[in-house]
Formats: structure tokens, sequence, C-alpha cells
């Protein structure tokens, strides 16, 4: 079955060209419905430099575009024909059946909210990034979808997290882990320690206080947080890799023997630099929304576009927003956090 | 001048072991008088062991331990007699001129505040790190001491972190940047947001928001954040740093011509490695309370133990505490500021 994957061509420090060159890419390599959403004109104009043939895809224009740094509420209560909103309410209404963009955050977010709806049983949506670590993968959500949560808002990210990460890897008895600043009880700030409790009550399997070094080593498969302080990690992430890359670079270059060495470990690093680069994960998952929305870095380069259509194809394939649903629906039915969510 | 530098042989996930060999290092190296705050016996021990003569310390004994995971409020109130109340206590009355523990650090910002008090015009201590940067150093604070502050505990963690910074690494026009999730006055939580309104109230020279990646860059002089955001930065740092190593060896050691490169890198890779270990920089400082405390990695090698000791010795070289009372003083009298301070 071909799936219909709308991609915000306007979205991203480099749209229109790279978003536009990264979906060119996901169309010939993984042969699914491409549907390119943006000013029309400048879609054309980067088929016609990229030599394109644009009767492959499906073209919606959407001639207004939200800024990276546009304030997201009034960008979406004003601009309804932006690509965000167009394409939102192309997946509410089925003529797509996912929807990425690299483009403003809090836009994408508040809009996915606003027109698709939330999964029931779920208050906010969060964002969760699937990372690299020693062993296996963490999942960490949110990481900036919401800035100020309620300690109810993680409970119910580590649901979902749990589930999406049981059905993307397969695996069970998924492990929860609340960000904290020490893996004592009483350790960090009043607002972690009311998420603390609340996760007592609740039947997924939570494991009590992580730290940051987790993240990193795999031993707790879901991390929840909220949205400022995984943001921060995550940027935290990306610019220690940065600086490591160039002080390792300018170590190695300042001794002849460096740089013939650093000829021999070359391949090695390139694996390496794709092992931690986002531009090989593409996009993080909204999860909590109606839908399959996908929301890739604003940096994203058009190999980075191209990961996160694969993202948004992946979650297609397993089903998970339905299977989600139907698992947070189960849970929620549990008479303890029945309890909770109600109180 | 000769400097009494007192640290806590109980504090420390490697105590007492590697804090005494890396106290008789210090001695050695700083030729300084180090006054050795323990459990007698265990000290002795040491010694025996590592052939150390005791007749060039001072020992002070201090028979109760405060334990990594004890409950920084109760410890304090009930062991007396533990090396961390010992030691604030020698420091309060002149008897050492700073004290350096890698103990349990709630422990050491509690103790501190009772014991030794506040600089005037300051509420609450701040934890400051200062870490390598492309360009320069960046000056985090705080990373620990206080996990849930009011926006004015970090207007004055940036006041005081300018002062140090400026006297430190002798610079002018020391910049102050507040850890947001986004340059945008905009963005973040409200409590951010209202940090940012206090900031432009002061004659600190304030840059506005800075994003995680501006620790590394050293674009920013002193970056201030609340304790809880700080501490896990530190932490994502920490393990990031790790998991590279570790991927970036494995990737190296798959293939033959990589393991003869990564000989001839070596080199290169521990300068790398120095440039990046926590154990280089030995402690960060407690700003705000009235002496010289540093606080150590829990983890702290030997050699980091020396390094915290260096730390504490610049500082008392320095004169910093005197200097930041005095400016920090000068600041709070400004009449925009006192406004805020007083309201």
């Amino acid at each position: 079955m071909k799936y219909k994957v709308g991609i915000d061509i306007s979205g991203g420090d480099h749209a229109p060209e790279e978003i536009f060159k990264g979906a060119v890419k996901a169309k010939n390599e993984y042969k699914q419905d491409i549907v390119l959403i943006g000013v029309k004109g400048e879609i054309e104009e980067q088929a016609k430099k990229q030599k394109v043939d644009l009767n492959g895809f499906t073209v919606v224009d959407a001639c207004e575009k939200i800024e990276m740094a546009e304030s997201p509420v009034q960008a979406i209560r004003k601009k309804k024909n932006s690509s965000v909103v167009v394409g939102l309410k192309l997946l509410r209404d089925k003529k797509i059946d996912a929807f990425v963009s690299c483009g403003n955050t809090g836009a994408v977010v508040g809009a996915s909210t606003l027109i698709l709806g939330l999964i029931e049983g779920i208050e906010r949506p969060g964002i969760a990034l699937m990372l690299p670590a020693k062993k296996d993968s963490s999942l960490i959500i949110d990481v900036g979808a919401n800035v100020s949560p309620k300690p109810l808002h993680l409970l119910q990210y580590g649901i979902m997290a749990s589930v999406y990460y049981k059905m993307a890897l397969k695996r069970q008895n998924v492990t929860v882990g609340l960000l904290n600043i020490g893996e004592e009880e009483s350790k960090g700030s009043e607002f972690v320690k009311n998420v603390h409790k609340l996760f007592s009550t609740c039947s997924v399997n939570f494991i009590g206080n992580v730290e940051a070094k987790d993240i990193f080593s795999g031993e707790c498969n879901c991390i929840v947080c909220d949205g400022f302080v995984g943001n921060v990690a995550l940027k935290v992430t990306e610019g220690c890799a940065d600086v490591m890359g160039r002080f390792l670079l300018d170590a190695v270059k300042k001794s002849f023997l460096g740089k013939f060495g650093l000829l021999l470990v070359k391949n090695s690093l390139l694996k390496f630099k794709k092992k931690i680069d986002y531009a090989e994960y593409g996009g993080a998952l909204l999860l909590g929304v109606d839908g399959v929305v996908i929301i890739g870095h604003g940096r994203s380069s058009s190999y980075a576009v191209k990961n996160a259509i694969k993202v948004a194809i992946r979650e297609l394939e397993y089903e998970l927003t339905s299977k989600i649903k139907r698992e947070v629906n189960e849970i929620c039915q549990d008479s303890r956090i029945r309890e909770v969510l109600t109180a």
C-alpha cells in the first residue's frame, strides 16, 4: 500500500531548496506518494532548478509562510494559508496520511493540537526523539512541545512513549524513567517530586529517577522530562558533539603523525559521525495528537528531510497512532490511573 | 604567603583514598598548607598505606560522615562532627582560608549557607563551573545548588558570575546570557521570561537569551540558568563526551587501518581527552557564600582533587571573595537594581 506523505516545503532554515531536494530523494528511495505543500511558484522554481518532473508529485499551494522566529499562536491564527495550517488540514481530512515539517516547532505543535485534536486521555502533545545509546536506543520525551507542563502531562508522556517504544522497537517490559539530577527519590525540584509520585500510581514499568547520563547509556528505554529541560538536553548534546569533533580535529592536525593517522581513521570517523548525527534520525514524533506528525530539525539538510519522511512512513507501516490510541485508552481505564486522571 | 586549604577527606565516591592522595599531590605541587579534615583513624591509615609523613599536614578529626545519598538538611542538623560541618566552621573561624569537598553537594551548599552566611545582597548561593569553549571559556551558573530558584536568584547569579569572570580571566565587558530554548524574547517558560525582564533592569552586560550550544561556543562569557537545568546540562555534557569517546573507539577498532591510525593519533586523543575532562577543571565555585568553598565532582580521582585544591588557591590569590563582595555591593547600590531587590 502506498502512503501519502505531506511535506512542508516552506518550513526550515534551508527551505525551500533543501526541503524540496529531500522530498525528491525520499520519493525516489521509498516509492511513496509525496505531497509538496508550499508556495506553488517556489516549488515550480525548485523543480526547474533541480530538473525534477513535478508530474510524479501532488503539489498543494499554500501561499503563506510561518517564519522560524514568529509567535506560534499569532501565526496559526493569522496565516490560514500557511503550509503548516494547510498541511494539517489535509491530514485531518485524510487527504494525506502523515505530515512532516522542519518549520517553526511551536506553530506545528499548536496547529496540530488545534486542527487534529488530541488522543483521548491525553491533555498535551509531547515531542519524542529516539537517540542512539551505548546499549540500544533511548526515547526522550518531551524535547520542546510543552515548556511549562503539569506533572500529569509527564505521566501521559511516559504512557505514550512506552507504547511507542514497544511498537517501534518490538520490545517487552519497556522501562520508563524520570529525568532528574539524582537517583534518590528526595532529589530534584518540587515539580519532579510530584511527577515521581504520579508515576507510582500507574501501570507503566516506571523505574524511578534517571540521570542525564542514562540518555546515552540506554539503561532506560524511555526518559520523560519537561519540554524546557528536554530541549536544553538535546541542544547540549548537539553542541557537545560539535565542539568535541572540532577539538579532536584540532588536536590531531597539530602533529604530522596525527595527520597521517587521521587519514587512516577517516572512515571510522565518518561512521562515527553518522551514528551521532541528527540528520540520520531525521525527525521527532509529535505524540498525543490524532495523526502522524513528524517534526524535523530546523537546520535540516535534504538528507535529514529524507530521513524525516522515512520516520513518517515507518510510523504509518506500524500503524502506531491507532496502536498508541488503543493502549493509552486501556491504560486510562485502569482504576488507579483513572483516579489520578479525574482528580 | 601560604594559604591554609582545608580538604574534606570523607567526601566523594572514592573517599578517603583518592581524596587523601589528591591532597598529598596538591601539597607537593603547590607548597601550601593542606588541612586534612576527616576521620583521624582513616587519615592515619591512608598515610601509612601510602607511606606519607603526616607531619607536613594539619589533621583535624571529624568522626562523622555525610553519605552521598543522605538528605542534606537532616545530615547537617544531626552530624555536627561531620567533615563538612567541621571544615566549614574552621573556615568561618578563619582557621583555614578555603574549604574543598567532593562530598554530598546539597550538604556542602546547605552547611555553607548556614555556617558562613551569604554575601550582602545575595539570597541564595549558586554553583559556578568554568567549561572549555571553542573560543575562550564559559562560566555556567547554577549547576545544582538551587533547583527551584526565584527569578531574582538568577539575576544575582548573573551579577556574581560576571564579577568572577572579570577577575579570574581578567576581561572587560563580560557578557551575561540567560539559558533558554531559543534566542527570541518570547521563548521559554514563564520563569525564564520573568528572569529576562529582571535582567533588563540591571547594569550587567546582559545580552539576552542564549542557547545550549553557546555553552560550547564561548560567544557568551557567563550563562545563567536554574540549578535543575544547569545540572542536567552538565551531566548531558559528561554523558555525551563519554559515549562519543566509546563510539569513536569502537568505530576505529573495527578496521585494521583504523587500529594503526589510532596509534598515530593517540597523543592527540589524550590531549583532547584532557581538554574535555572534568578532572582537569577540578572544582566548581560556590558563589554567594561568605568564604571560598570549592565543590569537586563526586567521582573525583586524586588528580581531580588536586586540581580542585588548585582552584581554591587561585581564588585566594585573586582575593575573589572580597572583590565579588565589593562589586556586588556596588551593583546593588544602583538605584534601578535596588528597586528590584527591595520589591
